[in-house]
């Protein structure tokens, strides 16, 4: 029915001048890599004395802020009743659970059951390691033994004085990969030409590391003039007629498992540094949440630019919105196609989806995790055996 | 747990002087065959200069009608990203998608990319037949090469200026040849007693041709008076006694896959005619959409009728409402019993059905389609073979 | 990623003195048992010449209250084409489909078919045996045969005059077994901490028969006053420090399937008596209906009781909503691992855990039932054999 075929089929042919995909996993099926830091609240969602429920990849987990106010993570089922323990009430440097009143510290160590005594204590719950910066709370939810060693992410301008930031983000319907492809390609200006008049994206090549790929970028104004929104990011007006000058260079860059977007002027001042992350929220991790920490450099007259941030904020959202609302249509296609039958032309989006098959968690042994879906597949299994004998 | 056999079973005994089901199909397993021309949309929907979708059995179309006026349908996906093609522009005589600009022609094909050379343009999407005709747009989703063979449906009377028109439709929650089935069994009054009063249908016969059926009925009134609407209905006031000579006679049509009631009066003037189709949304077709064409003869002091219209209209709403409501009680029964129950005694709509399973889709082959479903199946197909051995 | 085991793999263990569960079965897929009296409806949903649908386990059931005011249950399905009859119409002592008017007495059979002779009446349905007692339409979905004889439950102090009664219920989205464990499981107080207090359960002993366990408990308030509304309860003010002389006795006791909760003071008077059934209504039996019976023993000043009820109204809402917000989120638990991993320590629950698989229904026979999931359970199932071969 479909005059396209399938990623891979068409890579095979040969027709393109793209790399070579030479996976055969659907990259929409490729887990996130969980032995890495990734956000999974903003600090200020996690207030003193209470507890918080976030999920990573389906797993619930609890972020708990104590009475001397640091934070921990838990995995958020009670031991006894797998109840979530976020509904449970912060008691000291402990959280209880809000059922039985089961208690556990900062290391899931279950420290007190009121009506068992001390010395018959059951086994507690999984901890997990816990890092609070820029704002944002950390969790690793890989391999704990390798959190010491794991790369902290560079929060970018975040912390320097010289940049106000804003943090946003949201929960998007879509696998995490979608959100990547969809920053790194700027030929996608099509679909913001309501908020960016008609603008021409010319990509100036690209580099890739061992995990990370990068590429740069000009734009050209083909018609209409620069919206306010858009200036106030680059902090001065810019010309607006085709190759006028204008010689500012995007550099967007997956550097796994985040992604950074620069804006530099001809005089290398970086004028927009944006850091984000994309976090699955569900098993299946059709869902991610992101967290985006944007900066802009503050201009020579300082209250400008917090004068302009209301229009900022309006100008990005409305950008962002469009972005959430073509990935969810992304996935939604994907969901009904029920496998991958995007036909990718363009070379940088095609290293960088190598780059997320490579780098992804390995595939998932179906005997090994515990949802119903995997004893179904566990009863199939044996099919193949069969068949070959 | 069921007193009643499922359908099969019970034909099999012969215990019921009807046609026997050869067929070991579910009827509400039975495609509806895509060689034929259905409408997908009211012309009105489709404006000029803009895109529509719209579905047929899960498949997604967009209607473009272009700036010179005329209407065309694609595959509702883009060959890049798989994003739906109604969210795109229209220029000119061409779609733009909204997200990287790619360009389609009537044809489906691919004219434009803007950042990539004109000499290395991509394949584009699939075209459908289509056409406009009576104020609805027609798709033939089968086979294209079929499509200037196939018998295009005459549409009654809507073009004849001694009728007034109703266009009407909705949503409905369930298999198409329910539909069917409703329509043509007229002894389903009972249902309708609040809007028609107590009214006896006396069935004087049924035909039956290659791929189609037909009966006839005359009606009783057994108590009550009649309603203004139908009144209206029938142009003029008609005795409200048991056999009091009343020989209107209706008749109820299926011309596969269409559906027409005509009502003449003893004279043999035509003074309602009912064209009806019921085209299936999703691809397991438990929804469809009506599209109706409803012409009531216009009596000789023209403005009365048009008068009387809003009075007609709030009439057939409440009818088909009920209609709605309880085809989509049966679509709920047979989800589920997981089969079909029905214990039908009425050999008309016997005749129907086995119509409805001759004429439909042949039954699809589970492993030539898409959706994660569909792999499941494959997975589990070789068991018979096997077992076999 | 777990620490705690699930509940088979702990008791295999040894390490905690409470009864060894032997079996392997999932307690949250072990199904009620139909051959018991099951409370489907309050007496005043079902009014006289009306029809009143519900459902047992999946099975819809509609109850229908004739014009000389008795009440009969059939399955809800019209024979015909199995749309429900309780949208139909009730006819003196039959109730009537509302599509085709097909007519049926209180013993399911069917006495009409308006467009057939009398000589060729189909099949009927199926009729449930049905009783009324104390404001409730009990009905029995098991086995017809075994009604006659099956004990009818005791309805506690709901026809005492001594007592005034509440009756209470709602819909709760958990497996009935969490209700059992929920009532039973006293030491569950802390989370009913905002309304009654810090209160501590002591358990006397369990004592256990072939269909039933009890366990008694006494209280002790450790912190804060009575609240007001569960004085109510009491009839009286008690003291409100540890060990001040409290010897009321709270027994709760599962005779299966029902349950109650009796509070007795030292003098050995009942002063709360509480009668509970839990209805699974979907197939998957993930959802029940609650209905109580709250009776409170009148004080000596008559009206006193009844001018604070909407008082005790008010706190056992509260208190049943907290109830309800916890068992659900413990089916989520469930549900999203797919297994019991339930670590339970208290020895009267993991008695009452085994008394509630010994009871239930056996393993339902995969290929017994009708739905589309039980047919791929069918097709998946000779795996086992092909793999011994």
């Amino acid at each position: 029915m479909h005059a396209a075929l399938p990623q891979q089929a068409q890579q095979e042919g040969g027709s393109n001048d793209v790399p070579t995909q030479r996976t055969t996993r659907d990259l929409r099926r490729v887990d996130i890599h969980p032995d890495h830091w990734y956000p999974l609240a903003w600090s200020r969602e996690v207030k003193r004395g209470k507890a918080h429920g976030v999920r990573f990849a389906g797993d619930p987990i609890v972020l708990v802020r104590t009475e001397s106010g640091r934070v921990f993570a838990l995995e958020d089922r009670c031991a006894h009743r797998q109840v979530p323990l976020h509904a449970g009430v912060v008691d000291g440097e402990s959280i209880r659970c809000c059922y039985h009143g089961w208690t556990y510290d900062c290391t899931g160590r279950c420290t007190d059951v009121p009506y068992l005594g001390r010395e018959r204590l059951p086994n507690g719950v999984r901890s997990y390691p816990c890092r609070e910066e820029a704002g944002l709370i950390f969790v690793f939810p890989g391999d704990p033994l390798l959190a010491a060693e794991a790369k902290f992410p560079d929060l970018g301008s975040a912390s320097d004085k010289a940049y106000k930031t804003r943090r946003f983000g949201r929960e998007v319907k879509c696998h995490y990969t979608f959100m990547h492809e969809n920053l790194m390609d700027m030929n996608h200006q099509f679909l913001h030409r309501r908020q960016m008049g008609s603008m021409r994206a010319r990509s100036l090549g690209r580099r890739r590391g061992e995990d990370w790929v990068e590429v740069d970028y000009t734009f050209a104004r083909e018609a209409g003039k620069q919206p306010i929104g858009e200036a106030l990011v680059f902090g001065q007006k810019r010309g607006t007629r085709p190759d006028d000058g204008n010689k500012d260079v995007m550099t967007i860059r997956t550097a796994y498992p985040y992604q950074t977007l620069k804006i530099c002027t001809k005089d290398e001042t970086m004028v927009m540094d944006l850091w984000i992350a994309y976090v699955p929220l569900d098993r299946e991790q059709r869902t991610n949440r992101t967290f985006g920490l944007l900066s802009i450099r503050r201009p020579k007259i300082g209250p400008l630019l917090d004068a302009a941030w209301p229009l900022l904020v309006w100008f990005t959202e409305r950008i962002f919105k469009e972005d959430r609302w073509i990935v969810e249509r992304e996935q939604e296609a994907h969901d009904r196609q029920g496998a991958d039958h995007n036909h990718e032309v363009f070379p940088v989006i095609n290293e960088l989806r190598a780059l997320l098959v490579e780098r992804g968690a390995p595939p998932r042994d179906a005997s090994a995790h515990a949802g119903p879906d995997s004893r179904r597949v566990h009863l199939i299994q044996p099919l193949t055996d069969l068949s070959a004998s």
